[in-house]
């Protein structure tokens, strides 16, 4: 191992809870985020929620001195809600939407309207390059019955694909957010396991905060304690990950999260707590070799343990394309009803017309109201067409690219050489492939 | 220079024209494509516009010998009309979609519902990785006034974007696709100064096909040759782009494309022309370090250009801001008139119902399909508005990203070090800075 160099960054992720006008205390919690953000001064600071742009601008303002850099990503009609503040000069940024994000008549839950999306920030801390990512899933309304989980696990694979894909050049990599995941939902897994992000909570070497690092928490004031139930304390859905490169190591120093109430101040910052980690980069001049076959004996495991997770995901994405499908073939039904009745009012209409001098069966008043009634269900039902036919693509894709990912890690798994000559001996199609995991495409 | 190991790639890029029971000779073209790339066994093979998936799939059948392995992308209402087939094996996928991609009340241009995108597959070719990517930009109704520029000069920065964030692992890039772009159109140029992507057409050592390379021809019985004036023998808009990496030198050694027609068959493949490629590629098994001088002395100048092309997509964005706000003003204005009529109406028939016993003023018909009229133009007037304020918030967003970029770049043009020290001296923000060529904010 050649001399080291080290590097120490802080990050904090909140989730403000900014929505102008409904937010309880919304202005007032701004100021105390931005004062303590002025005071800390944390190298990144990654943040959800900031639904309103005039509120990052004023953000932006006050930490014009701690924090020179900054970038608010839009998206959706809404916007997406992220920003990113930082010491370090951003040098780049890029957003990827997500192709699901719930439902345009769930207004109520808002999702949809907030454009979900991963932002990224390309960073230069020191001499090293760091891809910073900031997200925030659908949220979680009812856990039992969750009709969105189709969608966050689509989500979380693109979160998952556009990280991997995205970092490939980084010596460090740092995602904060809410993901609105417990730590071990299928999201989560999939996310950290695909990517090889570690959880700074479980890797902290020292940890200040709520009871098992929880974000949502009963304590807070802002919290309605029977949404919380059956988890009477609070859960945890919010987390800084990380990973270094071959380049770098990266360790967790230490990890707080506020708890529920801001010493000097009557409420908290918002009504999910605030989570504050401190990285250290440590630096190889050279490329390391050593520790690459320890890591070698545990990839087969880590593998197998991939193919069951992707699977899993799978099988969720298949539920979500039934109900997708579902909720398709009413909004047919609902339609050819709509039609039919329209089609038999005019007939019912025409009757007399074509028989002149009959009176007209049909109050006028009726005839109009049923007529606008008909027009209407033709319309909503054209519209919810649409919007399901672009939700069943989204979830064919996220299926069809999970299934191809199943088949290239169980090769993988089988030990075949992943590389190829030029000019292979032509192989079976892949639906011919035998295949333990993916019996029917 | 270390010793060098030589790969040769054919790749083959074709929109197919391929709307079910709209496009000429739709079956027997297909049919055609299929024979002709079973025959000629391309190593990779890009295809646009295959709108059905049902083609996707028959043409998977016929080539299930010549190329096991293919994804289809699906996006959007129709699909992205993305294939890809391989001779390699395909390892993963991944699919970007473009922010802006037309209107959806613009049903005859069809752009929208198509939900336009970049796919990318990653294969590994011998012990290479090669990211290739495949994409279709918004189409060019009327060059003169092209409504839709700004939103393909966003599709092209998000091109961009996409293949230089999602490349940097990759030993060779490929994109081919159907750009809609002439060759200095400025997305052209965006797309080539940011990411290095060459040309094949300009970089090939032989050329074989249609006068200037161009793909939209005169010639091509299916072109309508009204649509190309001025460009009275055709355009050139279906392009193949390929780089190395620091691992590997890549040629392009032939470039072919089909001239309006196929020997032994009554028309051509489609309305555009077929494009080939067949790319060498060098392997050094050491990283070079010769040439990288002669590299730095070209780098302020290609920065330079890159900040002007960049400035200038940003002006475009600025236009498109600038109509789409109008357009949002317009909904706004309409929708308000239709509630002050709304108003007005129930105002008049109020009348004589508190003032009992009056006749009503109003015909019942005419008050019926007034209501109705108010309502419609209320609903409409409302998603118009959620659709400008989704365009607004993807033109802002890219216009951002712009901006950055533009700082960015002109501080590395400065010469100033991009590598910061841990703990910077606080700079002033961003906005604070001088800036030649972005006076204004």
């Amino acid at each position: 191992m050649a001399n080291t160099d080290s590097v120490k960054v802080r990050v904090l992720s909140l989730n403000c809870w900014g929505i102008r006008y409904l937010s309880k205390q919304c202005p007032q919690r701004y100021a105390m985020i931005g004062d303590m953000l002025c005071k800390e001064e944390h190298d990144i600071v990654l943040l959800q929620e900031v639904w309103s742009e005039k509120d990052y601008l004023s953000l932006k303002k006050k930490l014009a001195c701690s924090h020179p850099h900054s970038h608010y990503f839009k998206s959706g009609v809404i916007g997406s809600g992220l920003a990113i503040f930082s010491i370090h000069r951003i040098h780049d940024t890029f957003l990827f939407r997500y192709s699901l994000n719930g439902y345009p008549y769930m207004a109520h839950h808002g999702d949809w309207f907030g454009g979900k999306a991963v932002g990224m920030a390309v960073l230069n801390i020191g001499s090293l390059t760091a891809n910073v990512y900031v997200t925030h899933l659908h949220a979680e309304y009812c856990r039992d019955k969750d009709s969105y989980l189709p969608h966050r696990v689509v989500q979380a694979w693109e979160l998952q694909q556009f990280i991997r894909h995205t970092s490939a050049g980084a010596d460090m990599v740092i995602l904060g957010g809410d993901l609105n995941m417990h730590p071990q939902d299928l999201g989560n897994r999939l996310l950290r396991s695909y990517t090889g992000l570690q959880d700074a909570y479980l890797e902290s070497a020292k940890f200040d905060g709520c009871e098992d690092g929880m974000t949502l928490i009963a304590d807070n004031p802002f919290i309605n304690k029977k949404e919380l139930c059956p988890f009477e304390k609070g859960i945890r859905i919010d987390y800084i990950l990380f990973k270094g490169s071959t380049k770098t190591d990266i360790y967790c120093d230490y990890m707080s999260t506020t708890k529920g109430s801001v010493p000097n101040h009557p409420f908290p910052y918002s009504d999910h707590e605030a989570l504050t980690a401190g990285l250290r980069l440590e630096t190889h001049t050279q490329t390391r070799s050593d520790g690459q076959p320890k890591m070698k004996d545990s990839a087969a495991g880590k593998l197998a343990a991939l193919v069951d997770i992707v699977t899993e995901a799978r099988t969720e994405v298949k539920v979500g394309l039934h109900c997708a499908e579902g909720m398709r073939y009413t909004a047919t039904r609902t339609g050819v009803m709509g039609l039919a009745l329209l089609v038999l009012e005019l007939a019912i209409a025409a009757v007399p017309w074509l028989a002149l001098g009959t009176e007209q069966p049909f109050p006028r008043t009726s005839f109009y109201l049923l007529a606008a009634l008909c027009f209407a269900i033709l319309l909503t039902t054209f519209l919810l067409y649409i919007f399901y036919t672009m939700e069943l693509k989204a979830l064919q894709g996220a299926e069809d690219q999970m299934r191809l990912a199943v088949g290239s890690l169980q090769e993988k798994l089988r030990g075949f050489p992943l590389a190829q000559p030029h000019n292979p001996s032509r192989r079976p199609p892949e639906g011919h492939e035998p295949s333990a995991l993916t019996p029917e495409e």
